[in-house]
């Protein structure tokens, strides 16, 4: 199976867990069968693993996701990088190229398509695959998947069979209606649109090419922001007529919201918390090193991080976005391909955070001109390079650098360090990067 | 008027602003005339000058708190300092003493004692001086002052009255009542205890000799650990028969809980903070640097602190205290004489923490066995001492120091300096003092 997941951008609706630059994708939050906590993304892959051991997978995302994706997934998983956002059909179009050219998947093999965040069971990947096995067969170009619905949803489109049978032909497709009209597409068999579908490679090459001025992947990715904003759905799925929709009648959910959210997580709690008795459906998830403790709350969402903490009722946390986007405040955690870093202390002319450094990984060679920076190593070891000059660092060692000297830090081991960073304009764009020359 | 507040010790129902170190009355809640925030202390402090500028002010409480009171009040209150607890009745006598033999109070004076963290308004402490001015009159060898109950409370002890005047006679005193039995004493006339009274400084004087064996205020506070530990009310008040009850009827609130003391917060929030339209009934204390955002939450108290967060149910808060004694965290932030500590960051063989020294403060001259620690300055002058060298210090520098080196930090401007110390076993309690040669 040649799978690709759409991994959407940022999003502020799981705040503060995920913000400009941490996607829900990649919060931890579901327990393994191990015990341990992963995230969507990786239970996902891990589902498709299980049902295809030999699947190829590749993730279609931007740039800024690739140091998650790498971080939870490992090196290996294929990644077709966009390098700005350019709505699903581009995407799509660039991802199928990648397998095309990058990865030698042949014009006649199955591609199947979807979001990298619906929280499903092994079934929906055993649905992949016959999807898959649909297209290849070719009654016809796309194949979709329909969504068998629970509820008279507000929230989804909905895609009209022209029977009952377990795969039909698709007679229309019906934009969000009101739960009226819902009803009564529910009635007619009408199905819920998960953004799922299957295709021969070749087919949406030719799409590609028809719509698109571009030779091969290369071509196309460095023209990918000269390329117009457009759906797939609007550019492919609804101009086709050879189209045929696949039942699927398992668990399936979206997790957009906390209160969706919530609903898929196994324990009322991550993290150091306390609830009393008198909780009831309550749930929290605590990021920070201190405890939370709840007491008689009900329908209650609880959660902390070193960006800030929610407190909501279930049902309001939908609405949370007009208040995130108030919020005025520079990243204060962040994971990236190298390590992560943590900002521990802001004053009007330092700041104080604390960097981990991944073994073998390093910074940027890199100055500032308004700030000078003190490192003091709390654990691991490896390398300083300041001004040229390399030094080997360990537990306790300080590094001073004024500002304009250029500096890195490699690890050999896992490095952790805190940084003081001093200076009358501390900014995250305050940075110039070089070649190391080695 | 010779006013003795009895500061009591630290308290967890107030949690995570109030710890094993750090007392409810000193934190800072309540709006001022000016707009600031002031605490239970101040409050208190404030409303007595207002009332009675000339009013000779003496806290009694324990070493532990001494250099709270002086940051909140300055460093001219009094304070007649308890080297240990040991209940009200040895508190009291120490603290006559003191006014006796320190303060040069005269025997026929009154001396007025009351709680610190009642939330009264400025006829409370009008009233304190009549009650002052009864007991010097002296029909009577102790003058309490009874509050007109607003509802049969089961949380306080009951005074009654021979008769219904301003100024009665004590019948006789009842312990905490069920609610059918307050509403019976009401009936007749009973008052809340809310534990003020007023004396002649020499009637307690007396009493204080015939019950413990001392000479001076010098000598009791030698042998103040020796004491037996019996209350004021046991003591003195239940065996007195020569006493009397003045009613007051304005506002008194006992600020023990999270319910009652968001009674009297004037603002529904305090510190970075959200609350959407759907909140009803909310209130809000953020002691953190990032945002807490409350959405659709009703009768909820929020209070977010370096120790901790609790999210409770107003009316539950009341039974936070089990809870709180099983959560075992190290202190995370603390204020002492010299200035304050936050811990910024825990890992296994090393913690990083903020320390501010106020202007003209230092440390103590000291040594850590099993750890080292680096000094990044971040803003402020001063001096540091390292083995007996002095050396100026200002933002930027850094200074590093070996187990086993005594060392010091001396703040001629506020200091603030970054802290990392490393070591396997790093603990409070491996610290040297050492006298410094100057």
């Amino acid at each position: 199976m040649n799978i690709v997941l759409l991994s959407g951008g940022s999003g502020k609706r799981l705040w503060p867990l995920s913000n400009d630059i941490r996607s829900k994708q990649f919060i931890k939050i579901f327990k393994t069968p191990e015990g341990d906590y992963e995230s969507m993304v990786q239970r996902v892959y891990r589902q498709i693993r299980k049902i295809d051991g030999n699947a190829t997978v590749t993730i279609a995302t931007s740039k800024t996701q690739v140091s998650a994706i790498h971080n939870q997934l490992g090196e290996h998983v294929g990644i077709s990088v966009e390098p700005c956002r350019r709505d699903t059909f581009p995407a799509i179009a660039l991802a199928t190229a990648y397998l095309h050219d990058v990865q030698g998947v042949r014009e006649e093999e199955a591609v199947v398509v979807c979001p990298v965040d619906p929280y499903v069971n092994e079934d929906y990947f055993a649905a992949l695959k016959e999807l898959g096995q649909l297209a290849e067969k070719g009654n016809a170009n796309l194949v979709l998947m329909g969504v068998e619905p629970t509820y008279p949803s507000e929230k989804y489109g909905y895609i009209i069979p022209t029977d009952k049978e377990q795969v039909s032909r698709v007679s229309t497709f019906k934009e969000k209606p009101d739960v009226k009209t819902a009803e009564e597409y529910i009635r007619c068999g009408a199905l819920w649109n998960g953004g799922v579908f299957a295709y021969k490679l070749k087919y949406v090459l030719d799409k590609a090419h028809e719509l698109l001025d571009f030779t091969d992947y290369q071509d196309l990715f460095g023209k990918y922001d000269t390329l117009e904003k457009i759906s797939f759905d609007y550019a492919v799925v609804e101009k086709e007529e050879n189209i045929e929709v696949m039942r699927f009648a398992g668990e399936w959910k979206d997790l957009g919201t906390w209160n969706t959210l919530t609903e898929a997580m196994e324990e009322a709690s991550i993290g150091k918390t306390i609830l009393n008795d008198q909780c009831e459906n309550v749930h929290v998830i605590n990021e920070l090193d201190v405890p939370v403790l709840c007491m008689g709350l009900k329908d209650v969402v609880v959660s902390a991080s070193p960006e800030g903490i929610l407190v909501s009722d279930k049902e309001q946390s939908s609405y949370i976005k007009p208040y995130v986007d108030e919020i005025d405040q520079q990243i204060m955690f962040a994971e990236k391909s190298w390590g992560s870093f943590r900002v521990l202390d802001v004053e009007d002319e330092s700041m104080t955070i604390k960097v981990t450094l991944n073994a073998g990984h390093q910074m940027n060679y890199h100055s500032h001109e308004r700030r000078d920076e003190v490192w003091t190593v709390i654990s691991g070891k490896g390398r300083s390079i300041v001004d040229g000059m390399e030094q080997p660092v360990q537990e306790g060692d300080v590094v001073t650098m004024q500002a304009g000297c250029r500096h890195t830090l490699i690890a050999d081991t896992e490095l952790k360090v805190i940084e003081v960073q001093l200076g009358k304009e501390i900014s995250v764009h305050d940075k110039k990067k070089y070649e190391l020359e080695q």
